[in-house]
C-alpha cells in the first residue's frame, strides 16, 4: 500500500497503456482513493476490485476459451461413449459441425460442460485443466490460451494491488476451470476467484476424502447473478468494476452505488488487427447495453486500439 | 511473513496459551512449515488455516449465539405479524417456552431463520446484525455477545497470519451473521469467512441496486458440507483446520489428506468454571466421533481448562 506510491510517482505503474484520458482517469482514481486526507479516500479493507475475465482479462474469441477445452474433453472421452455418436449436442461435435452445435443453443451447452466437467474429483478435474492449457493451442495465435491474457489489464491488476486494492475475479466462467491457473497468471488466489459452478459432495472415500463434481448446476455467476456472487463470495461491494459485455451490466451498476465512491471501466474490443474488434451484434461478449449506459452515466470505456500499446505480454518488445 | 519470525524468537506469541504440549505441537507445527529448507516447508500461498466458529472462536452455549439474534429479531417483529401468535415456532417463542421451541427440531429452527434473515436488503440485515451486537448482553456474562471471543484464539489467528498463514472462517452458522463483525473481531475479512447462505437476488431498484435476501436456504456449511463450502469459497485443501465438535470432522478429515502435511485441532471444553464443560452429550457442539478420532489419530486437543490461561479477553489482567 503506501509504501509503494514512492515508487510509483518516478515509474510508470502502466506502461503497456497510452497517454490518454483512460490512463489518466484509472490514475486520477487510484490516488484519490489511497492518499490520506483526500476526500474520497477509502480505507485499504474497502478496496475491492472486481474484473470480468472472458474478453476482459483473456480473449474469448473465436468463441469461449472454456468451451473448446470442453470440447477438447468430450473428444477425447469419446470412445468410452459410443452413445454419443447418436446423441446432440455430443453428435454435432464429434462431427466437428459447429453450426449444429451452436444451433443447441444453452441446452446443448450445459449438457457439454456436465459431461465435461462432472462425474470426477476436484482434483483430477484441477488436473485436466492444466493438461489442457499445457497441450492446447490457440487457432489464430498457435500459442497456449492462458497466454492470450491482456498485459495492460496484468499492469493495472499489479497496480491496484500496490495501492492497497484486494483484485477478484467475478466471471460467467466454471469457478473451477479458472482456479487451477489463476494465481500464476493474475496473481489472483483461488479465494478470490468468483464464477459459474455445479454441485459438489464431499466423499469420505475409505479415509482418502474427496470432492466430487456432480451434474448439477449450482450458480451462474453472469448478468443479475454477477452482484448476486459479489455479495456471497466478498460480501462487500467493489469500489472497482471491470468488465466488457452486458453480462457485466449489473456489477457495474451495483459497483456505482457504492456510497465510497466507484470506478466503472468497460474494456471496448475495437481492434480486428492485433485482437478482435466486436460490441453490439456479437454473439460472445455482446456490448450494447453497456455502451449506451456508460456512455450516459460517464463510466470509462477503454478503446483498445487506442488505449494499449501492447495487447499480448508475447507480443511484448523489450 | 519471514519478517515477524525474528520477533516471534524473543515475543511470546501465545501468551495466554500455558507451556505444554497442546502448544508446543501448535508451534512446532508452524516452525516446520515456514522455515525454508525444512522438509515440511509449505509455499505462504498454499498456507490455508480454516476456523469453525461457534464453540471455536467464541461460546455457543447456552444456545448458538444466533438463535438469541433470531429471537430477539422475532420478538421485534412480532407487533407487524399478529397470526405469530398462534403459528409455531413463533408462538413457543414469543410465550418464551424455549422447551417447546425446541421441540419443533430443525424445521422450526428454519422457519426462525427465514422469518428473521430473509425478506429484506442485505445492507438492512448487516445493519441489523450490528445494532444487535451493540444492544444485546449474553446473559450469563452480561457482556455483548462478540466480546465472548476466545483470547487464545484470537493471539493462534494473529500466529498464523504473522507466519503468512491465510485465516478462514468455515462455520456452520449464518455467513451474512458473521460478516458485519469478523474483520474487526477476529482480522478476517467477509471474503474469506464461509457459512450458511440462504439464496439472494438482485434488485436494480430504479437505479439504487440493492440484493435481497429469499427465504431459501441455499447452503448448509456444516459437517461434509464443510469440506465442500472450503472447495467452494477457498478452493484450496487448508493445511490447519480447527473445530470443536462432530460438525467439524469432516473438515478435520478432508484436510488431513493434504499431500503437504497438515494439522488437525479440537478444541474440547472442559471448563465449567470459566466457560462452560460439555462434550459427548450435549445437543450444541457435540464432540463424541471427533474426540474418539482425533485420539486414535493423534490430533491436537485443547484441553480449555488446562490449556488455557485465560477464555475471554475481558478476562485478561495486564
Ligand atoms: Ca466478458
Ligand atoms: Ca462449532
Amino acid at each position: 500500500g503506501e509504501t509503494v506510491s514512492v515508487e510509483t510517482t518516478s515509474v510508470d505503474p502502466l506502461p503497456s497503456w497510452n497517454e490518454g484520458k483512460t490512463k489518466e482517469a484509472i490514475m486520477a482514481f487510484v490516488e484519490g482513493v489511497t492518499r490520506e486526507g483526500s476526500p474520497t479516500f477509502v480505507p485499504q479493507a474497502d478496496r475491492i476490485a472486481t474484473f470480468d475475465n472472458d474478453g476482459n482479462l483473456w480473449s474469448e474469441q473465436p468463441f469461449y476459451f472454456q468451451l473448446q477445452f470442453a470440447i477438447d474433453r468430450v473428444r477425447a472421452m469419446a470412445s468410452d461413449h459410443p452413445e454419443w455418436k447418436d446423441q446432440q449436442p455430443f453428435k454435432a461435435l464429434l462431427e466437428g459441425d459447429m453450426q449444429a452445435l451452436m444451433a443447441e443453443g444453452e441446452p446443448g451447452l450445459i449438457k457439454l460442460v456436465m459431461a465435461s466437467h462432472a462425474g470426477m474429483t476436484t482434483a483430477d478435474f484441477d488436473a485436466s485443466v492444466k493438461d489442457w492449457l499445457e497441450r492446447a493451442r490457440h487457432p489464430r495465435f498457435d500459442q497456449p490460451y492462458n497466454t492470450l491474457v491482456y498485459q495492460p489489464m496484468l499492469e493495472l491488476l499489479d497496480y491496484l494491488r500496490d495501492n492497497g486494492f484486494t483484485t477478484f475475479i467475478v466471471s460467467g466462467g466454471g469457478i473451477d476451470f479458472m482456479r487451477p491457473w489463476t494465481e500464476e497468471v493474475y496473481g489472483i488466489p483461488p479465494h478470490q476467484v468468483v464464477g459459474s459452478s455445479i454441485k459438489a459432495e464431499f466423499d469420505y472415500n475409505a479415509g482418502s476424502p474427496v470432492i466430487r463434481k456432480l451434474p448439477e448446476l449450482d450458480f451462474i455467476d453472469d448478468k443479475a447473478g454477477k452482484p448476486v456472487g459479489i455479495h456471497k463470495f466478498i460480501g462487500k461491494k467493489p469500489i472497482f468494476a471491470s468488465g466488457n459485455s452486458d453480462g457485466d451490466l449489473q456489477m457495474l451498476q451495483y459497483t456505482a452505488s457504492n456510497p465510497k465512491g466507484a470506478f466503472m471501466l468497460y474494456l471496448h474490443h475495437t481492434d480486428a488487427e492485433r485482437e478482435w474488434a466486436y460490441d453490439r451484434d456479437s454473439h460472445i461478449g455482446r456490448l450494447d447495453k453497456g455502451l449506451d449506459e456508460a456512455r450516459e452515466k460517464g463510466w470509462t470505456v477503454i478503446d483498445m486500439k487506442t488505449d494499449w500499446k501492447v495487447v499480448y505480454p508475447f507480443q511484448t518488445v523489450e
